[in-house]
């Protein structure tokens, strides 16, 4: 059997022969210097990208998403965040452990957004009312992961910063695939990003850089984050080796992610003839295909389908209970898919545990 | 105009005259070096009466739910809490701010339970996965003050109970109320409590002393409590004048909270008559009764029906947005229920603002 | 054996008969809702007597010191202290604890004061490196308990102010026992207040009153301390039984304070004449006296000392490895002094263990 | 002029050509989900080389001693710290801000211990009193960073070592630089390991790596430290490209310490001769040299010296008032000793600022 066909996250991209040749090439300094001229440069063209002021290189997207909402709250604030949000269940409540910053997820609709009438709702607390944590920060996530990689609009998106600024509460973009977002829906990263106080994205995922996130914002906030990101422990010395990857991800990679989009539109036409499973949401908007097994239909279950998959060479991850995700990047090309949903066709068509 | 009839809280109970008695009798001493002998009296007392073998005085039920909730759970913790709680809602996310513990709120249900399959979900996080919150503790509180005051029935508290030791999560019950929970229900609040690892109530309220709450455990969770009491600042040096007019609370206030929800049930049947204000719950089930203003079918509002009825000497509240709480307790007769009948059925008579 | 002559803390003063009969006949309310008229009195009153513009009663001294430090210093911020202050060394760490404060102990002279060249090097960091915690906070004691009860005289505070001011940090003084410190000056508190941003005394000290601590300070500054008292859980219902009791504290109890220095005096002129017991400081400057046990001269120790007064009702405490501590309060009389004082020089001249 | 010689720390190394080769060519994987081959490697490797179980990667020291901080201490727990330690000074606190635990400094004797009897002091706290934080973790640093990079004996190691066992405190070691003590002293590293429970080495230093330490321990504290990572935000994707250089760190770079501290001696040897400089300690045990200058007898300052070295080419700096630290690594060549001892020598021979 030839290679793996690695659908489980985007976050298994490997770095391209042109950032390890980057790499390699880079001049370095020490970064807690503030000396490596590779993360400098790789700091200003994020910032410009994103149409902000500053950048801070961190070492994954949590903690950026970590950095950010200390950034923004005070002890005893609260970050209004989405009840899907990788921010609410994935990054182990740092906030509240880290920052004494209390959480109030909002539900998110099927679409991702948060309706604004609950944000703001969560908002509108009397402010001199000492039973009450102060809401400092609404934090939002586009595309929406557990939403089925939709992005958030525009409009929408401007309208949450607009009701945020209004409170006085800091907007803060989890842009993890921001880049994705921007492609999807024909704007400028930077048009997203504009009502947002600080965005968030990732070097690791579909741009394929093997290491790193960068913080946006303006000059304040991102040296505030700055300081959190020292003591948080991600101030790296040569950090140019890993910006120098991510000068690449940032130039070469982006429009790319067109391919990473039709291929996921590829994946699910091809899963929507096979009779057991259910695309949701349909069409995929980014890189991220959800389906559910219907299991009165046939005899598989979420489980079975991942290891006959697996047993195709073809990996896929569970994702919230009962969905299966598969994630196209890079390292997928068509005739990848095509393997997938011949591997995802066949493992329906047998019995579970047949033919491993 | 008489005396005022004061149904925003039962938090505005006066001490009895034997309770001022027992405060200046009492034989004091430095409760801070364990040597005050009415707040020993009135730990073992409250131990006693819940069924548990230890008890730690604390200056508020909110301390008393703090520092609950700082025994069960280590920093990173997850408290699994209704979203309607008090311990939620009003008491400012101080296990996040000061503990660094995770909330994770469940939506309760009109009945004031969390149903137990929501509840079994916050409590299944794959534990060696990090990038989940562990769950620690899950609070229950009874009667549901933001849920009309319904008490919790043994049986739902003995399943939440089970659930949790099966996953190894503590159980607290912050019964600021319980005895009325006792009374409504026709049990023991031992009975109540047994399922409970925690529990604690307030003197301050139906039972009237003046000031504080009495956390119930075993012993090794109430003494790592008093630690943090004495951390948070709850240590108190001649507590016992506290702690007298507790002992009378807890020996002469219980039985007479029954009056205190024929109150309720009389006041709900004077509201039931009067066009325009809705019951809800409907009967109260123990000293407090919620009802909301008909916008459509009144011109009267929320606002103006509170201040109809102050204007007339009967002071009420308004608890989440729409809703008016009036509180039964042992300052209120009969007399006074049927004043502020007829206060409101003046006020929703009369234009809004008229007569005041 | 007639009654314990208590010398272990003037924690252990018992009201006064005029503090029960106002704490029994105080007009009441819910201090919750700031409707509590003797708490809005005390607080009035304390403010005025530190020459501040507001007040806020707490439980306690350790709350009212964390909500000091919380109210002025940001998560991350440093706290400069003394190493022998009641704040570093017996309440439990709360300011890291609960707020992401770091100490940074300076280490307290003889005198009990900290040297101003140490703190403003504490002060004197790099605001831009992130490497370190912002000094956020100066923390004071007077008079130092555990440097022998030697008040700070008003140079020092003002030109510890002068500094503090000079270097944008806060100060904040533990007065628990402030008055004390103002009565063995000749000065009024208020002017060893004025330095201070913020300032808490203790009412359960000398004061002799039961339970609770004012802090005292600008108006934003005790808002702050306000919030930060509900979420600790200080909030306490008809908190106007302990307000009561301390406003007949403030008003009654302050100038007898002279009493207790001149009861300490007496003391230690006493101590002085037994072989084998050491004054230090020498004369004591307040009501503590503290004395070490000369091992090379006796066969007695710390404990053989202290548990020879005991047996001869003379409660005295060891504070500190190797030093004893006797307070004198409204609870000692002049008989009680020569007491005391008998029953040291009998331990001293029996065998360890003799007579007991 | 030629190249700058670096001196103001070894975190300026760059990356060897073999480093670059292996970053370049390692096999790659998704670290967050346990993938990746090299950091297992190295992993491995690195616990290995210290005797323990089980290793950990992180992006940094400090987020190693972080994590081993939060991993020994719950919160609330009191760390034991040298008053001069990188973890104490440098390290913005974070124990304090981000996991409530309070440090207590211990002043660092001349050679950077911590005098025993002064850390059993600290440790000798009643564990019923709740007054007191309760000792969970003793940090030692070795060798002592601000201490003039003297290695700690494995004979003190283990005597603290083993009054911390008795005292049912973790010991973690801040070995950033183990291995040039285990070189100085002429003992394999796992020796000087031995008595903690958890051990930190920095990869990035005078080993050469880009980016990167290790935290080494048992399986149990390395889980635990694990967990931390993802939730400070240190977990990244690709890591092997970072690990890959470590490898080559750990295989390639360790004996060849032994040059760097005989060029720190050269260079104390040279600087010894310049009339006006004052080297203390002497001589150098490690790779660091540190220097002040005697102003009674010249007219140049740290500074001055500091920016005529510059100005000649050779990069050196203040490292706690007026001390002067040169620091030598892979990047210095004996040559470049020579150079530094030359342009010191023409800059105290010049009057302040000229020839610059």
């Amino acid at each position: 059997m030839s290679h793996v066909v690695e659908l489980r996250s985007d976050t298994f991209t490997l770095p391209t022969p042109r950032m390890l040749e980057a790499a390699t090439t880079a001049r370095l300094g020490d970064d807690v210097y503030g000396e490596d001229p590779a993360v400098i440069e790789l700091e200003e063209l994020s910032a410009k990208s994103l149409g902000k002021a500053a950048g801070c290189l961190m070492p994954s997207g949590t903690m950026a998403n970590l950095a950010a909402l200390l950034t923004h709250s005070p002890r005893g604030g609260k970050a209004v965040v989405g009840s899907e949000s990788d921010i609410y269940v994935y990054e182990a409540g740092g906030a509240s452990v880290f920052g004494g910053i209390v959480y109030e997820p909002v539900t998110a609709a099927p679409d991702g957004t948060l309706p604004l009438a609950a944000v703001a709702e969560a908002f509108d607390v009397d402010r001199e009312d000492p039973q009450f944590a102060l809401p400092a920060v609404l934090a939002l996530e586009t595309p929406h992961n557990r939403r089925g990689g939709i992005p958030l609009d525009a409009g929408y998106l401007a309208a949450a910063g607009a009701l945020a600024r209004e409170h006085g509460v800091a907007l803060h973009l989890d842009g993890a695939r921001i880049f994705n977002a921007a492609i999807a829906l024909g704007v400028p990263a930077a048009e997203l990003a504009a009502p947002a106080d600080t965005v968030q994205f990732c070097l690791s995922k579909g741009l394929s850089a093997p290491i790193g996130s960068v913080l946006v914002g303006d000059e304040r906030s991102i040296a505030t984050a700055r300081r959190y990101r020292k003591m948080l422990g991600g101030g790296m010395r040569q950090a140019g080796i890993v910006a120098a990857c991510g000068i690449i991800a940032l130039t070469e990679m982006v429009d790319r992610l067109a391919d990473d989009h039709a291929h996921a539109r590829r994946l699910a036409e091809g899963l929507a003839d096979i009779p057991g499973l259910r695309l949701d949401p349909e069409p995929p908007r980014t890189n991220m295909v959800f389906f559910t097994v219907d299991t009165r239909h046939t005899p598989h279950t979420t489980e079975t389908v991942i290891e006959g998959a697996r047993a195709r060479g073809v990996h896929l991850a569970e994702l919230g209970p009962g969905r299966v995700r598969a994630v196209t990047h890079s390292g997928v090309t068509a005739a990848d898919i095509d393997r997938a949903v011949s591997a995802l066709a066949d493992t329906m068509a047998a019995r579970p545990g047949a033919g491993w």
